[in-house]
């Protein structure tokens, strides 16, 4: 890319050049759900529509998105830029757990859903955070898992199907 | 395949024919289960290692297999041989479901875990289950619904997610 704009394309460097620059210069985190934010407080959180008594935990903001494409979210997040990854050096301090904690006691949330990915990581953090975040009163849930919507029981790996055995559910009349 | 065999193949052709007939002579339905089997009552039925509280049911016998691949159930299935499918003239009727109604009520039964398909089908014929099993004073429980064990958000269709975030549960201690 580096090599093309350089030979082929001079004023679109430039241009590349002025625009990282100036989201360099100007994007930043939010200071309530730390992803990034142009403001102090990005658009989501500063939406008097939004349900602040929810609050969903995410890795990254792609994963904020996702949540948002579902249409059946209405409350607000934190974003944790990262994981936690012992191999790759990343600890609790590392992620800045305690601004999620701060975050989440600040009277009007009830709810902290955990929606970190099913991953041996995601699972390490979800755990890591429900236990800072239980002791303190605040109800805190994690996103189901089992069989996707759609899925046939002979194309399901089996550690899904005996995690969707061992989470089973009542049957609402 | 045909051709194959009436070709190369003569006695391996008449081999086959043998088995498909001894088959056809041998094999029958479980009494209690339904799946293929060929005694009156198939060894897993017969078994008095398995908890005889716990029902599945499952649509097929190769479902029954990925179960079984879980090694975490131990108890025993019905096998529906199909799924209510209104296109294809499969009612409750056609799918035999009195007979699972008199194996559930046998007072042994506990517990019918529903682990039929996530599809339309399969979701139709648990809702029907369940409407007939619950009026009699059985607990019906369904296989969870979720993000797969090891997905990532990013890579997880929206109906799912948004499943996973209605079905979501409260974090152990």
């Amino acid at each position: 890319m580096a090599y093309h704009l350089l030979q082929h394309d001079r004023k679109g460097a430039q241009h590349l050049g002025d625009a990282l620059t100036s989201a360099l210069a100007s994007v930043r985190h939010c200071r309530r759900c730390n992803t990034f934010a142009e403001n102090e407080i990005c658009e989501r959180c500063a939406s008097p529509r939004r349900d602040a008594s929810l609050l969903c935990v995410v890795e990254t903001p792609v994963d904020m998105n996702m949540m948002e494409q579902t249409h059946s979210y209405h409350g607000l997040y934190y974003v944790l830029m990262g994981r936690i990854s012992p191999l790759d050096g990343v600890g609790a301090r590392e992620l800045g757990l305690e601004q999620l904690v701060a975050r989440a006691l600040d009277g009007v949330v009830r709810e902290v859903i955990l929606a970190t990915n099913y991953t041996n990581e995601g699972e390490a953090t979800a755990h890591y955070i429900a236990a800072m975040l239980q002791p303190k009163g605040i109800d805190v849930t994690r996103i189901a898992r089992g069989v996707p919507v759609g899925g046939e029981l002979e194309y399901v790996d089996s550690g899904t199907l005996a995690q969707a055995l061992r989470e089973r559910r009542t049957c609402s009349a």
